[in-house]
C-alpha cells in the first residue's frame, strides 16, 4: 500500500494513525490514465475543530498584523515560489488525465490568479486594514455628523471545498481573495486530484512565506465542517448543485450566520448570431470555440458549453463543421504521448457517469451525431467527444442535464427572442457566449440574458484572435452565476475579497471617522506648522495642511490665459455672451486657470520629498470666479499610502479652493508621489 | 362587523368573497389604544400566483421601459403625493399606538426614503437601463478584447414581507430601491398596521403615477409565496429571526435560485467609553440616547438598544441617570393626549409577549431596577419602561433575549477588550453605538466590532447635537447586519438597488461593449464630421470625436507658465534638479499647462450647446512632456446623460493627450453640461 496523503494542520504535516485507518479505510486514488494507485486519502481522526480554532486565533492574528498591500506582496511571492517549482506540479498533473494545455490552465492559471490579486490588491486597495466603500455621506448641515461605509475582515476562518477538475487553480482562485482580505484558509481538495493540491501547499509551506495559521490543508473528508463553523466563518464550495444544496441546509448556514457560497456546474450556452453564416469569421470562431470547450480538460469544466444555440437553418452546417474539426484536430489518448490533444476523464467512475448522462439526453430527445456507441464499462477513463442534436429546442433534458465530459448538444432557434428564451431555460448559468458581428443583435441579446448569467462573452472578428474563450474564468472578472450556477460570485478582482469582509456603516464626527478609517475627513483636526510638502512620507500625518494666501484673479489674467492657451471659449472672452449662459454671471475665469493658480499658491518649489503630481480626482467647479475675485486654496493630507516595494508612496491631498466670501470655488483631490525619506529626492 | 381590508392586485382593488371569508374567517385588527376593532384582514382566495405573474409580465414591461432617472423622478412624485395627504396617514397611525413623533419616524421617515432615492438615483446612476460596475478591464494587449461588469434588472417580482412596527416606512424603504432597480413589488404588511399600509398604497394608486403592475398589495397572509416564486424573484423579509429561518428553508430559496433577504431584530448594544464619566457631554448624550431608544415607538424597533455596556464603575451612575430621565421625561399614555411621550405597544398580545421576555431576562440573572411589577394581563397595550441590570456581564440571557418593547439591560465591563467581546456576544447586530470623546478608544473598539455590525454610530460632544441617533436607519447608510440580524443589507443608497440586479461580467470587442453598455469604449467606432461641441445633446452620439492639431510646448511656454501661475516647482524651472528626480528626464511641462493647452486645442469658442465644463475625473499624467515636444488631444463623447427635469444634461468626454511619438501623455474625463437643443445656449 502507498502512503496516506498528509494534511497540513496547525502549521504541521499530519497523517492519520494506523488505528484510525484500521477503523476507517483510506480512499484509494488511481492514475486516471494508467489506473495505478497514486495515493490514499483520509482525514480519519483529524482535529478539524482544533484546526478551525487555530485559524481563528493564530491565523487571524498573523494576517491581521498585515495590511492589504503586505498581503498582496506575499501573494506575488507565493506565485514566484510556485513558478520556480511548477515542473513538479506539471508532472503530477498528468496523473489526473490532464494534457499539457489542461495543466497550463490549472497550474499557470492558478499562479496567474495570485499575480493578478497581488497587482490589484496594491492598485485598488489602500495600504491599510480597513477598506472605504463609497464617498462620505453628509448627515448634518453643519458637517459635525457624517457617515461612511467601511469594510473589515470577517473574524473567522474561510473553508474552501473544491471540485476535482482543477486541483491547483481551484484552491488558488479561492485563496487569493481570502488571503488578501485577511482571512485564514482551510483548503479541502476533492479526493481524485488531492495529491496535486497537497504538493502545491507543500511548495508554499517549504517557501517559508506563509504567515502562521494562514493556510491549512485537509486531505480527506471535511464532513463535520459545519458542526464547528460559527458566525464569522465562510464556507466556499465548488461542485455539484445537489451537494451544494445539502451543505446549505445545515443550521450553521441557515440560522448560525455562517456564510456559504456555492459555485456549481451549469448548463451553459453558446449562441450563434443570425448573421454568422458559414464563411464568416464569426461562424469559424464559434465552431473553433465550441470544439475547444468540448475537449479542453476533456469537457470537465463547470463553464463548458453544453448547449449550442444556433439559427435553425444553420444547425446542419454547425454540426458538420464541429464534426469535421473534431475529426481533424482531436486526438484522445494518454496525455504523456506526443500528439494527444484530449486526455482522460478524472476516473473510470466519471466516465461511467458521463455516459449515463448522455443516455439521459438521448432518452430526452437527443440524437447523437458524433461519438455514438461507446461502451459505458470499457474500464478506462477515455471518452470520444459526443455531439448531440435536439429537434425540439424546448426539450427539458437538454436544458437540465449535464454530462460532465466532452459532450455538447445543438439546438436551433427561429428568432432572437427565442434564442434569449432558450438561454434562460438553463435556469441560471456561469457563462453564455454570443458569436455575431451585429452589434445590435449582440446588445439586445446580452441585455436580455445578462440577469441569468455571471458572465457573457461576445465573439466577433475583432475580438476572436485575442479572446480568452468561453470557458475561462479570469481573475479580474466575476465567476459564478445565479440559480443553477450556485448564486454566488468568485474572482472579479477585489470584489471577491469583499465577500470575506463585512460592510459596516459608520456614523460620527469628522474626528471619529478620521480615527476609525485612517483617512482625513473634512472638519477633523489639522496641523499647519511646516509646509507639508517639506515632509517625507514617514513624517507626514493626515491632517497636515497648508492654507495659502489669497490671489486676485484679474480680467487681465483671464484675457492673457485665453490668448496663451488658445482657450477662447466665450464665457472667458465675451461679457455679453457669457452673461447669457445660464451658469455664469458674466465673463468668468477658466477652470484650468484656477487650478494652475492654486498650484502656484500651494507649491513648495525647492527639491524635497514631494516627487511628482501624478494626477487629480473628482474635480468639480462649484462657484464661478469673476474678475476681481480673490481665491485661496486649502490643501490637506487626506490619505497616505506608502508602497511596500518602493522608496515612495502616494499621498492624496484634499484641495478646496474658496473665494473672498468663503464660497467654495472648486474641490478636488491632488495625487502626489512622496518619498519615504528626505534623501530620495536629493539622490 | 367592519369591512375587510382590500388588497391591490393586478392594478385593481380586491376583497375576499363572502364564501371565502365564511370558510376562512378574517383576522380582527384592533386599535392598540382603545381596543376598538379597526378592520378585518384576509387574503382568502387571492390569486397570488396570478399577481406574481402580472408583476413579472406587466410590471417588468412598464418599469423596463423607464430609465433609472425616470424611475427616480417617479419616486419623488410618489413622495410629493404622500406628503400632500400625510395628515390622513398620521390620523390612522394613532390607532397603532404611535405618538406623533413615532408617526413622524414612520410616515415622514418613509417619505424621506423616497426623496433620498430619487436624488441618489439621479446623481449616482446613469440615465440608462444598464449600470456599469467598475472600470474597463483590459484583457488583451492590443485592446481588441475587453472586460466590463454591468448590472441589469432581475427579471422577476420583489415580494416584501414587513414587520408590524413601521407600516409606512417598512414598505417604502424596500420599495424605493426595488423600484429604482426596475423590479415590480408586492407589498405584504403585517396584519396589525395593515390598514395604514393600505392607505399609503391607496394614495399612490389614486395619484395615477404608478406604472402598470409596478406595485401590488396583499392585505393578509402570503403563506404561498414560495410555492409560486422562481429564479429571478426576490423575497425581502423583516421580522423575527425564527420566522426568517422558517421561510429560508423553502426549496425555492435553497435550490430554486429565489433570493431571500432577511432583516431581523437583534440584541443591539450601546457602549459607554471609559472617559465618559458623569458630567461629560458624552455621558449625558449616552443616557439621553438610551432613554430615547427605550421609549421611541415604545421600544418596538429592531434597532433599539437592548444592552447598555458601560464601565463597571459607572454602572450605578448610568442606572441612576436613566431612571431619573425616565421619571422626568416619559409620560406613557394615549398618543392622542397632549403630553404623552410614549404610546402603546401594537397590541395587548405584544404586551404579554414583552413581559414574558422580561421574565426570561430576570430568570437569566437580570434585576429590574425600574418598571418592576407590571401585571402581564392587565388587558391594555401599555408598558412602563423597564431597566434591568445584570451582575454577570456574560449571562447568556442578556445577549440572546429580546423583549421587543421599552426594555434595556445594563452590563458592566472592565477593559476595552471586554467591551468588544461583550458586544460580539450578541451574535451579530444591526447597530452598536459608542459614546466617547477618545478617538483612540473609539477607533480600536469600532474596528474590532465592525465585522459583527451593520452600522456603528459614534457619539461625542461634536456630533451629539446633530446625531440622528442609534435607532434610526438612514436611507443613505446600509441597514442590516450579520448573524442574528439576518445577514442581509437594505438601504445604503444605490447599494440596495443592486440587490435587485444581477452583476454580469461582459467580454468582447470595444464595439460590442459599446453597444451593450451605451458607453463608448476606446477602440470602438468614432465619428468626426462636425466639431462635437457644436452638437446639442439630442444630436450628439457616443463616439463623436475631435482630434486636435498638434501644439509644440516650448521652454518659453514652461518658463512663462511658471512665472504667470507662481508654480515654480523645480521640475519645471531647474534642469539639473529636475533630472535628479526619478520620474523626469529633465525640465518638464507643468501638468496644468498641458491641461490648459489641451483645452485650447479642443475648444469651440463661440456660444453653442456646450454650456460649461463642470469638472474632471480620473486625470493621470503618464509620460512627461519636455520642451520641444508636440502634444495633441483626442476628445470623444463617452457617455451622454440627459436630465429628466432640465433642458440640458451631462456629457463625459474621454480625453487622451499624446505626444509626437504617439505616447500617451495624459488621460482624463472632461465633464460638461450640454444643452438638449441648440436654442438654450442662445436664450
Amino acid at each position: 500500500m502507498t502512503h496516506t496523503l498528509p494534511s497540513y494542520i496547525k502549521d504541521a504535516w499530519w497523517t492519520p494513525s494506523e488505528a484510525d485507518l484500521a477503523q476507517t479505510p483510506a480512499a484509494e486514488v488511481r492514475d486516471a490514465v494508467t489506473g495505478e494507485v497514486v495515493t490514499h486519502v483520509s482525514s480519519a481522526g483529524l482535529d478539524l475543530a482544533g484546526a478551525m480554532a487555530f485559524a481563528r486565533e493564530t491565523g487571524q492574528a498573523a494576517l491581521g498584523a498585515l495590511t492589504f498591500h503586505q498581503r498582496a506582496v506575499l501573494l506575488k511571492q507565493f506565485a514566484l515560489a510556485l513558478t520556480e517549482r511548477k515542473a513538479e506540479l506539471y508532472e503530477l498533473s498528468t496523473k489526473t488525465g490532464a494534457t499539457k494545455s489542461d495543466s497550463w490552465v490549472d497550474i499557470d492559471g492558478g499562479i496567474g490568479v495570485l499575480f493578478t490579486y497581488s497587482g490589484k490588491g496594491r492598485r485598488e486597495l489602500p495600504n491599510a486594514k480597513v477598506q472605504l466603500d463609497g464617498p462620505v455621506e453628509p448627515l448634518s448641515k453643519d458637517g459635525s455628523f457624517l457617515g461612511r461605509h467601511i469594510r473589515t475582515t470577517l473574524p473567522g476562518v474561510a473553508v474552501q471545498i473544491n471540485a476535482f477538475n482543477f486541483p491547483v487553480w481551484g484552491a488558488l482562485e479561492k485563496l487569493a481573495p481570502t488571503f488578501l482580505a485577511g482571512m485564514p484558509t482551510i483548503i479541502k481538495p476533492a479526493t481524485p486530484g488531492a495529491y496535486l493540491t497537497e504538493h502545491m501547499v507543500r511548495i508554499l509551506v517549504e517557501s517559508g512565506l506563509l504567515p502562521a495559521g494562514a493556510i491549512q490543508l485537509v486531505s480527506g473528508s471535511i464532513r463535520d465542517v459545519f458542526t464547528h463553523a460559527k458566525l464569522g466563518d465562510v464556507v466556499a464550495f465548488t461542485g455539484s448543485a445537489s451537494t451544494a444544496a445539502g451543505l446549505r441546509l445545515h443550521p450553521a448556514v441557515q440560522t448560525g450566520g455562517v456564510i456559504f457560497g456555492a459555485e456549481t456546474d451549469s448548463i451553459n450556452a453558446s449562441v450563434l448570431g443570425p448573421d454568422a453564416a458559414p464563411g464568416t469569421p464569426e461562424f469559424d470562431a464559434y465552431v473553433r470555440q465550441l470544439v475547444t470547450e468540448m475537449t479542453s480538460k476533456a469537457g470537465q469544466k463547470c463553464t463548458a458549453i453544453r448547449r449550442a444555440i444556433v439559427p435553425a437553418e444553420l444547425a446542419d452546417a454547425v454540426a458538420d463543421a464541429v464534426i469535421e474539426r473534431v475529426a481533424a484536430r482531436v486526438v484522445v489518448g494518454d496525455p504523456r504521448d506526443e500528439g494527444t490533444t484530449m486526455g482522460a476523464l478524472a476516473s473510470t467512475e466519471q466516465r461511467t457517469e458521463v455516459l449515463r448522462q448522455v443516455q439521459r439526453l438521448v432518452d430526452g430527445g437527443g440524437r447523437i451525431v458524433h461519438g455514438a456507441g461507446q461502451d459505458p464499462d470499457d474500464g478506462t477513463a477515455f471518452v470520444t467527444p459526443i455531439l448531440l442534436r435536439f429537434d425540439d429546442p424546448r426539450a427539458e433534458r437538454v436544458h437540465d442535464t449535464e454530462a460532465f465530459g466532452p459532450v455538447s448538444s445543438i439546438i436551433g432557434y427561429n428568432s432572437p427572442d427565442e434564442a434569449a428564451e432558450l438561454v434562460s431555460l438553463g435556469g441560471g448559468s456561469l457563462v453564455t457566449s454570443v458569436a455575431s458581428a451585429d452589434p445590435e443583435f449582440v446588445a439586445r441579446l446580452t441585455r436580455r440574458i445578462a440577469s441569468g448569467n455571471g458572465r457573457v462573452l461576445t465573439l466577433d472578428r475583432t475580438s476572436s484572435r485575442a479572446s480568452t474563450g468561453h470557458g475561462s474564468p479570469l481573475p479580474n472578472l466575476v465567476h459564478g452565476g445565479p440559480g443553477r450556477a450556485g448564486g454566488s460570485e468568485e474572482l472579479g478582482g477585489v470584489r471577491s475579497a469583499f465577500h470575506y469582509m463585512q460592510r459596516t456603516a459608520i456614523q460620527g464626527s469628522p474626528e471619529m471617522l478620521t480615527a476609525i478609517t485612517g483617512v482625513w475627513h473634512a472638519g477633523a483636526a489639522t496641523q499647519g506648522d511646516v509646509h507639508p510638502f517639506r515632509k517625507s512620507l514617514q513624517e507626514l500625518r493626515i491632517g497636515d495642511q497648508i492654507i495659502s494666501e489669497p490671489r486676485e484673479v484679474t480680467l487681465a489674467d483671464i484675457t492673457h490665459f485665453a490668448e496663451f492657451t488658445g482657450d477662447t471659449f466665450y464665457a472667458h472672452t465675451d461679457e455679453e455672451a457669457a452673461a447669457a449662459n445660464p451658469f455664469f454671471p458674466g465673463r468668468v475665469a477658466h477652470g484650468y486657470l484656477l487650478l494652475s493658480f492654486a498650484a502656484g499658491l500651494f507649491v513648495s518649489p525647492e527639491p524635497g520629498p514631494v516627487l511628482a503630481n501624478y494626477g487629480l480626482e473628482s474635480l468639480r467647479f462649484i462657484t464661478p470666479v469673476s474678475p476681481g475675485d480673490r481665491v485661496r486654496v486649502a490643501l490637506t493630507a487626506k490619505q497616505i499610502v506608502p508602497r511596500e516595494t518602493d522608496e515612495y508612496g502616494e499621498v492624496h491631498w484634499d484641495a478646496v479652493l474658496t473665494n473672498q466670501n468663503d464660497e467654495v470655488v472648486a474641490t478636488y483631490d491632488v495625487l502626489t508621489l512622496v518619498s519615504k525619506t528626505p534623501e530620495l529626492a536629493e539622490a
